[in-house]
């Protein structure tokens, strides 16, 4: 009997209407043969509300205490669902992250997952029932309970379908797959029928919002091969899976924008060993991830360094930045937020030369200006002003052919 | 350094404010050198709101998944106390059923507590931590989760206080303690300074909606100490405790009514052995709960029998009694829903005669007529007309000397 682990996420639970449809759709994959595990996030909105209502009793709550909190919006999920399924005739039973044997190490809010005890769900899947487990949380080995950060409920799906050996992974969601760009800012954009690990991870760090990183590396290390679709429609969507040579022959797989980056220069440091490690080392201090970096040459024994943050972290970064300024020859900060990161990724840029050229030759027809440029081996992003982001992506997606079915 | 448990209800949490006022309080309490354990409930309506949302899914939830459910409840509020503790200064940690080792026996919904592994809060105790625990729930053998049903956090509290031997239990709430009378109907009523085990059984069971019985009678058999008092002020409230001598000084320590049973009449049945039996059967396979029960003498064969039940059973006892009717020689069965028990409670009518008689000559004088009667060693009840029982019990708290200090 084929093995499939799906995930749904917080909008198709949204409310208990969302809940009897999705547990009808459990019941018809139950009904074609297969066994099943589910895992379900809390309903839209409910994570929000218990943040706010810890943030209105204290500005800094404590990590543990909080994933006592947050833990419990998946917790009424779960019962909710398997109650649905009951309803209908299935037999289900629910399972929290600590039930499910999900251990993970002692990082609070941020807990990575370190081994699952499937046992207990092996021993229900082997008496027909349809499990329902609890995304997002888990247990340490002092019995707290731990939540493992943002995507962390499609991560609790792929390290089951791992840790069970599953036929398939599903990742139901609002959105019909992964596209070849933002369906609402480029009209002609198409859904993927697959796409790699690296792409995939590619496109998360560029800004596409499908799923975060840790998701899609737990699956490639651990082979789990997954499809990206939605729970509003039975449509297929887009598989995600181990590189394969003919995915190659297609050099750009979809184009990404990031509008939540503000540009920071440092201008004017002694261009000398250790001034940029200086100004790294602050950001990393300060838990700061720095995406495009570029300095540029010396003159006069000055340098100029610019690089992106996250909006959210501007403040920080800024602050953390004059702590050091002195150190480092006392330059001038300056942070630009009008700013957005386009990138487009694609396994086949390895082997097709001159992809960047033709990127910075179509953005220049559109005379649109490039700040900054980074490359990957399979990506290339720049930054350009944001009012023009969304047409850079239009013109980026017909320049590499993307249109065209 | 004494060891205090002491137990919040849901009105006490009821919003972030009042979990706020909640902290401060306990604050307080440790300041004044003391080691504390903290009950606490779900915020009230919460329950309620749960339960709202599984029944929109089925009208018959498993009670598994209910439990899974309703257990998420009380693990808010021991986050957002936990964090409000933390925000003024105090070391407090959570635990859920589960993590403060509560384990119970299979039966969802209405679990008993089977024993408690103290040693998780023992070592946070003696860390200097103020411990919060969530009422009402456990966790089985299996690792299920289970819930105590209503009053559970009561019992939690109490069971806490007798595994941690604590020095003290409080039981906080709404009201100032236990009163002669419900004191929105006698204007006269007293707040009492302490109450036996057993009274405080008879009025729970009398319809005094201060606590549950089966918290009581877990407090007698552990020869826990607590007192229930108000969580708005610091006025001493009522120790509930074993009986001492001097009680009996007291014929008649409260009185209670009950507006929340029905009675009915089974006629002319046949008027031999079985025929109660099968009766009483039938609703007891019903799991309702019969109070008081007079069968009259036989006449011409056949008998009446009278008892009352909950309201909310009413349905499902005449459904079960049609069904037994038969054989009982198929008599009638009516159903009254205007009546009220007035009960009478205090550890000194055992030593006192009269005071039944006492009672009827109060009542008779008021015109009041009885409908029914039944005594146990220290309570006596009385069924009269709904309408009458307001005034019944003013009588009766006059009667019994109970307005005077």
């Amino acid at each position: 009997m084929p093995r499939i682990v799906q995930k749904y996420g917080g909008t198709s639970v949204g409310d208990v209407d969302r809940i009897k449809n999705v547990a009808a759709r459990i019941k018809a994959f139950r009904d074609e043969g297969n066994q099943l595990v589910v895992v379900v996030s809390a309903r839209a909105g409910v994570t929000n509300e218990l943040l706010a209502r810890a943030r209105a009793i204290t500005a800094w709550p404590s990590e543990r205490e909080l994933d006592q909190l947050l833990s419990i919006g998946e917790q009424e999920t779960i019962a909710l669902t398997a109650m649905a399924l009951q309803a209908i005739g299935v037999d289900a039973v629910s399972y929290t992250g600590a039930q499910a044997g999900i251990f993970t190490d002692k990082h609070h809010t941020k807990a990575k997952i370190k081994t699952i005890d499937a046992r207990p769900i092996e021993k229900d899947l082997e008496a027909g029932k349809v499990i329902i487990v609890a995304g997002f949380q888990g247990i340490n080995d002092e019995g707290q309970i731990t939540t493992l950060g943002r995507g962390g409920s499609d991560l609790t799906a792929i390290a089951l379908a791992a840790a069970l050996k599953a036929d398939k992974c599903e990742i139901y969601t609002d959105v019909d797959g992964v596209y070849t760009a933002d369906p609402r800012v480029v009209k002609t954009a198409r859904k993927l029928d697959e796409i790699s690990y690296d792409e995939m991870l590619e496109l998360a760090s560029a800004g596409s919002k499908v799923m975060q990183s840790r998701s899609v590396e737990f699956a490639k290390k651990y082979g789990v091969i997954f499809e990206v679709r939605s729970s509003f429609n039975t449509n297929p969507g887009t598989l995600v899976k181990e590189e394969v040579s003919y995915m190659e022959q297609v050099v750009v797989r979809g184009v990404a924008v990031d509008k939540d980056q503000v540009k920071i220069v440092v201008s004017n440091i002694l261009d000398r060993p250790g001034s940029a490690a200086k100004v790294f080392r602050a950001l990393a201090d300060a838990n700061i991830i720095v995406d495009m970096i570029v300095q540029n040459v010396g003159h006069q024994g000055v340098a100029n360094l610019t690089f992106t943050v996250p909006q959210g972290d501007a403040a920080n970064a800024v602050k953390s930045l004059r702590a050091i300024l002195a150190d480092v020859g006392g330059g001038q900060i300056t942070v630009h937020e009008q700013i957005a990161k386009l990138s487009v990724v694609g396994v086949g840029m390895k082997t097709h030369s001159g992809v960047a050229a033709q990127l910075f030759q179509a953005l220049a027809e559109a005379g649109i200006n490039i700040q900054l440029i980074s490359t990957s081996e399979i990506k290339i992003s720049v930054v350009i002003a944001l009012d023009r982001a969304d047409e850079a992506a239009r013109v980026a997606h017909a320049a590499f052919g993307l249109d065209k079915v």
